[in-house]
């Protein structure tokens, strides 16, 4: 059988107007949303997706980090399932669309296979990821870690939100904790639509991002030690300035990237400087750096080089630099398989597409270490996100969800 | 008559005594002083200076500003008077010597003057300028300012601190505002003795800073401007990143100033980035720069390249700079014959000495406008001072006093 499933459309109109309620909950004023992992307002998040999912005749079962999967059974219900999603958190001054477009997309696919009277072969299931975003605890991606087997899920619940209430106590006041144990289960396949959040595809006018991987990230502490004395008193010979310091370390963080072409990534994000008034020559500075490589192995000379480089321009500077290691990450590389299936429908269906590695982390490279998996990027505009005036056109959400449903189909209609 | 005064000798253990006496006023547990311009702790220093002044039979009156004149009488009343004092009020985080050292030196020359029986044919005032630090209500050198014309009384007074509370009514609530103007007198000359607040005369080991005069001042604000994007999905060539423009400008700002050898001084203290979010290439940075010289030329020279450099690296690193003027102070050369009285004194005392120009801002710089001054530096450890570790030692202190005594008496017994 040649594409028996290429005619079904989901119905953007339906997807669109699914996006805009879930928005309301948790709408700030200025158009985006607050929805803080596992407070009241990602609770109802929840209900509403819940009666959403139970409207559509999904078995909605939640485990014990309160990751939501709803199912759709297929014919042969002993296939492992092919799941897809995203996430409903979002950002303390967040957008509609990070996250709740592939909640919201995948429940479009069930309701187009309801309507379309499409039984699957394999069971297909929808997962809504606890707290992906990790404003609230600190942590990114705490329910699709646990479930993946890359967090301990005791530590887990041990982190603490500013209010001095623990992940697990607020998973326990949502009622979504489950009883099912939250660690990985036999899966066919993960496809995660998400917006892009970057201006890659907008720039090139792309309606579809063929996400190939996530990228291998690098995160260090810095601090920068001088000496501070008075700006008016200290010749240039006595001084140990820690921001002059820290600022040619930051030049080298950029041009470590740039050396690198299109595709690294460097930024010092975060900076603080000591005791920050201007009569004094700053004593000392504290700050945030990171690198992004799509490639393992140049990512490890990143990690390899810039200490020892970042060293030598301290020195130079007569301040003292150190410097810790606080994540590793390696590349994660999605599955040829699935992502040449989101290669192919964007092509069956026309739209112009392009191969692009994920920039952010999502949920979906974590799965993917034990799941085949691809993801689905859609345009953004201005590559703006985590943002209120984070914005998506109609047809992009739609284009998106198409894709998305031509992949689960073939998944869960293939022949195995 | 050949230095008539030169065996006076000043008591450098009543000198000193009196120097912790003072610093027990507003003492911090880590050694330090925390009197902060027209605060009740104000108060209570200038209560207990008024005190030991009255009894060393000095009158003291009190201008509008609440500057403190204690006044010795001359053998000749319509003399202008010799002055010489400094301030008491502190930092936030003081030392004991910033200020105090030349009130209270000042009050063990008038001490010694009564000891020895010696009557000066010009009258001699120890002064207390307020507001000196500038730490509460954000400008310095208040007192002094307003008293030589650089500031307006009115616009000084409206000033408000942190808890909404303006100078004027600050200055009424320690009962010392006078009825006496806060305007510049007819005076003979102006001494202030003060601790270096720099590392140069201890690293050459010299008692003695004979101070030249104080530096030109100009000082900006600064505001970069870029485009906050996600740091693990904007590509280098889409990156508009202010702290990359911020750090580049930063390092121009040591360079412009290393460029002019020991004498210049170029500090970017005071920086914030916005958003400041470890995962976010920053959109936005502000920050101080100031540059100081000796030479008013240089300064100039500096003044106008500055801002054209900068506007070059900002456009090189794809981002807007805003750069604006705040303040812009001439070089203040000391009075050549005071200068004079400094070296000489020194000299026959024995102290070592060298030429030095103020770094620092003081009352000195404003006074000189229209009386005849000059200063007198004392070595600080490490030059630390704006701290409460700063620290002088009592041998010190009583090398800079005999300076101050010898000086005084030579103005103030000169054949006019």
């Amino acid at each position: 059988m040649s594409n028996p499933a290429s005619n079904q459309r989901i119905d953007g109109r339906r997807l669109w107007d699914s996006l805009m309620a879930m928005a309301e909950i948790g709408a700030t004023e200025k158009g985006g949303v607050r929805r803080l992992a596992l407070g009241p307002v990602d609770k109802a998040g929840r209900d509403r997706f819940r009666g959403w999912c139970q409207e559509a005749g999904l078995t909605v079962r939640t485990d014990a980090m309160g990751n939501m999967f709803a199912r759709r059974e297929g014919r042969d219900p002993s296939r492992p399932p092919v799941l897809f999603g995203s996430h409903l958190d979002s950002q303390p001054s967040g957008g509609k669309f990070d996250g709740a477009l592939g909640v919201i997309a995948g429940l479009e696919v069930m309701r187009t296979l309801n309507e379309t009277g499409i039984q699957t072969e394999a069971p297909v299931e929808l997962v809504n990821w606890t707290d992906e975003e990790g404003s609230r605890f600190g942590k990114a991606m705490m329910g699709s870690g646990v479930w993946a087997g890359v967090f301990d899920q005791a530590a887990t619940e041990a982190l603490l939100d500013t209010e001095g209430m623990s992940l697990g106590q607020a998973l326990d006041s949502t009622g979504y904790r489950g009883t099912e144990p939250a660690s990985r289960f036999p899966a066919d396949s993960y496809f995660e639509l998400h917006i892009e959040q970057g201006p890659i595809l907008e720039r090139e006018n792309k309606q579809i991002g063929i996400v190939t991987g996530g990228q291998a990230q690098v995160w260090y502490d810095a601090v920068v030690n001088g000496q501070d004395s008075h700006a008016g008193t200290t010749p240039p010979s006595l001084r140990k300035d820690a921001l002059v310091g820290a600022a040619r370390i930051i030049d080298l963080v950029d041009r470590t990237m740039r050396a690198r072409g299109e595709d690294g990534r460097g930024t010092v994000g975060q900076l603080f400087v000591l005791p920050n008034s201007r009569n004094v020559v700053p004593g000392e500075v504290r700050f945030s750096v990171e690198f992004r490589h799509p490639d393992q192995a140049e990512l490890g000379r990143i990690a390899a080089q810039f200490p020892r480089d970042a060293g030598f321009v301290a020195r130079d500077s007569e301040v003292t630099l150190e410097l810790t290691e606080r994540v590793r990450l390696p590349a994660q590389p999605f599955d040829p398989a699935c992502v040449a299936l989101v290669r192919e429908a964007a092509a069956r269906l026309g739209y112009t597409a392009r191969e692009i590695v994920s920039g952010a982390g999502h949920d979906a490279i974590f799965v993917a270490q034990h799941v085949p998996s691809a993801m689905i990027f859609t345009p953004c505009r201005d590559g703006l996100s985590h943002n209120e005036a984070e914005h998506i056109e109609p047809n992009q959400a739609e284009a998106g969800c198409q894709v998305l449903l031509q992949v689960v189909l073939a998944r869960a209609n293939r022949v195995v």
